[in-house]
């Protein structure tokens, strides 16, 4: 594995999140949230994409864009989109999401939350690489929906990724372009 | 100006592009289109984001999105979004896009083409930085939609910026992602 990205996996986490006064909610399927992170998986080469809900409906909605691309019409109209929904795994918890990924690397697996606030002990870009090029791990990088992961989560997680400062101090991106940035530094090939 | 993003200003355009088999075309907005890019150039400290259709239904839908979030409602719910969007003027062509660049900064416009093909003489990101600290003109960096946008297009631009290429060969990165990795490699931030 030349570059460690296999190691990689994301998890887009919609329990439990805040909403925009900070109370911890479940947050709803975003079609194209699930379409962009996993193109972004599938260009930098990321393990598995999980889509954590732990609301039935929502799942099933989770199947349901999932399994258009990926059988009949959609399948044969636009393989590239089928080729990247194939990385997605549907889970109700990210402890589900744990158990999956040490089954399919048969490594330990260390939790990477990201969060847009710089306060605390952050883990950086290069260091993360150096990690994922040398260790014998499973990382499972972790996403929030709407206003972000509970704190709770983030204190709970191994490992708090630095975050994405722009040059204006605006630090509103959504997590589809996050996601998209932050697999482009840690892959380093820019 | 210290870091050279306010003289960048974006274009996204919907003419003339490609769809699937390579055809010129006309692609109808996508919401999350000017959403996304807006705020990834708010983030990034870009001058303009141009939203660029000869389509006047189309302008339409697009002066209806970006109003929704600048007036009423929209505006008091969120405020970081009317931020973002503000940065959104609706043009017919690219040329009145370029004559627009002209009036606000008073400087020569050059054109930067996108394109996920990596054949032909590319500017590299570290080169597009250093351009961007030194000279004296403006620049307009421009995304295709739909399956990107028309050679003609490309041909006929002062510069082709170098494609983001993942660490797998798949290569089907939606506009917006490609936008917000393009904005992160070209301010230098990380």
């Amino acid at each position: 594995m030349q570059n460690g990205m296999s190691k990689l996996h994301l998890a887009l986490v919609h329990y439990p999140v805040k909403n925009k006064d900070g109370d911890t909610i479940a947050a709803a399927i975003t079609n194209l949230d699930l379409h962009d992170i996993a193109r972004a998986a599938r260009t930098y080469g990321v393990g598995a994409f999980y889509v954590v809900t732990p609301l039935s409906d929502q799942q099933e909605l989770a199947k349901k864009i999932v399994g258009h691309w990926q059988q009949g019409a959609g399948a044969e109209y636009n393989p590239d989109r089928r080729e990247a929904l194939e990385l997605i795994r549907i889970k109700a918890s990210l402890n589900d999401a744990m158990t999956d990924t040490a089954a399919l690397t048969g490594a330990p697996v260390r939790i990477v939350a990201t969060s847009a606030a710089a306060d605390g002990n952050r883990l950086s870009f290069p260091e993360f690489r150096r990690m994922l090029e040398r260790s014998d791990q499973s990382y499972l990088l972790v996403f929030g929906t709407a206003w972000g992961l509970a704190e709770a989560f983030i204190d709970n997680s191994d490992y708090v990724l630095a975050p994405i400062r722009g040059t204006t101090g605006y630090n509103h991106l959504p997590v589809r372009s996050a996601a998209a940035i932050i697999l482009d530094r840690i892959s380093g090939e820019h």
